[in-house]
């Protein structure tokens, strides 16, 4: 057992997956949980997510080692302002949000001194969200990204980091900044271009709903899958990871001008040298254990 | 039995996977296959490819019920050209090629009187290649989209109709156009856009090659599945289907820069909505039977 009393603070995809991880492996005591809305209360309630449900969020945090802040990165800063001046000192406050710089300068600044402040990111996800959308699986070999906030104690991070790792995840510390600036590349304006396609697909009166959703099958399933994720966590990732997402995208349109320009010109060996050197990335993501060779990809009958 | 003799010329993932399952249902007496390349056809021959890997595409077609095009769109001409004048008269010639449009144009006016031109375009891949990818499940529960050319006797496209079938597939009758079209939204556009995305990644110095690899599960690796297709049949879709991807990159493109815009002006009511609105579309290709609500997608645990 890592943490005695451990508190999760919103009860969506990451933080109810939190929770049954824990238990699979017995890595606390206690769980509270607090989600704002009452229907997620009451769900959790029904479903046994966490030990405890609380109908504040005051009320969860009261006596945790840790807390987890699993709200939409957007929401992070009120959260954090609720809480502080109930956090049990010497206890450790982290979050799962998606960008590290902004929940750093807005949750940072109302933790009281001995509170551990250890920002986190696990990379993990599907396109569902909500309470009942979680399981202990979902952080298996995994990264989780730590970055811990100047002056966090070497035990807090140390925890923290067992947390994560009996939960199944790789830990890996990184500063918040080059943690946003990857993000952007190879999370952030990927979902935004996906978010794209999928609108432009939409917004086509000639090719109707029903065609580009029997057809999907090629390419744009794998957009849809993406571009099902949560509004407001994404909306949020853009809101507050504004400058490293605007500089990808801007060399995204510049490459894709590019690509542009060869077709129209028929530029065919420019268009096949681009395509030879983006196989070699996948290898590499195959490599790396991050997905696998499997050929079915995406299909029905092999899930 | 739909054919007595079938002529694969290509032995890429599709035919590879067309002679597995022709085999596996018995759709053919007898298939005989043709590769340009020397080393191919002794893969074929090395694995049992084809009941007959033929060293001329004319031995392949000589006698041939029908003759499957399986090789890249731009090569399609001259193979047409080169089997011509040696085509069973009846026989019906189909293709698999990606796009409708430029292969009737250029395949169409080669061949001879008395035999039927049916267009076919099997909506199944893998970003694998090569004659050792193919499956006989490739096209199980996939569309497959016919195109007969004018003039095609109904009897030649209700036996090709019955071969996909027989395959597996879903069959659906199209205009060339139209379909060019649709799977500019579907596929080239998605692609091309996949491949954009991985280049950018690959060229970015400040994050490493091994960053983007490693954490790559939260939406660039869906990406890089996309951009790890045959660089040849995708150079071809390009370079024929130009007008189509290109129109649908336009409007890519003008989304995308309102997209852009909304993050650098911070309105996040915009991105919520556009976000909340593709969702339904992965909800519908969900109903469709395309693809799976499995939370775990892409996860190696799973497969």
């Amino acid at each position: 057992m890592i943490y005695q009393r451990v508190a999760l603070i919103g009860l969506g995809l990451i933080a109810s997956s939190m929770f049954w991880g824990i238990k699979r492996q017995g890595l606390a005591g206690e769980v509270r949980g607090f989600a704002r809305s009452e229907a997620t209360r009451e769900t959790a309630r029904r479903i046994g997510l966490c030990d405890v449900v609380c109908d504040s969020a005051i009320e969860a945090v009261t006596d945790a080692d840790l807390v987890v802040l699993a709200v939409p990165v957007g929401a992070m800063g009120a959260v954090a302002a609720e809480i502080a001046p109930h956090l049990k000192p010497g206890a450790t406050v982290t979050d799962v949000g998606s960008v590290k710089q902004d929940v750093i300068d807005t949750v940072g600044p109302h933790l009281p001194e001995g509170v551990d402040f250890v920002a986190g990111h696990p990379l993990a996800g599907t396109e569902h969200s909500g309470p009942e959308s979680g399981f202990a699986e979902l952080f298996d070999n995994r990264w989780c990204l730590l970055v811990p906030v100047e002056g966090a104690a070497p035990k807090a991070v140390a925890d923290l980091r067992a947390l994560w790792e009996g939960l199944g995840s790789n830990v890996e510390e990184m500063e918040a900044e080059h943690h946003d600036l990857v993000l952007a590349v190879t999370s952030h304006t990927p979902h935004l271009i996906a978010y794209t396609m999928v609108g432009v697909a939409d917004d086509l009166r000639r090719v109707t709903d029903s065609e580009v959703i029997k057809y999907s099958a090629a390419g744009f399933r794998d957009f849809t899958r993406i571009a099902a994720s949560d509004p407001t966590m994404w909306r949020d990732v853009f809101m507050t990871n504004k400058e490293a997402t605007l500089e990808i995208l801007g060399r995204f349109t510049e490459e894709l001008f590019a690509l542009q320009r060869a077709i129209r010109t028929g530029d065919g060996d420019h268009l096949h040298d681009y395509f030879t050197r983006t196989r070699a990335i996948r290898r590499g993501i195959i490599e790396a254990g991050q997905d696998t060779d499997a050929p079915d990809f995406g299909r029905g009958a092999s899930r």
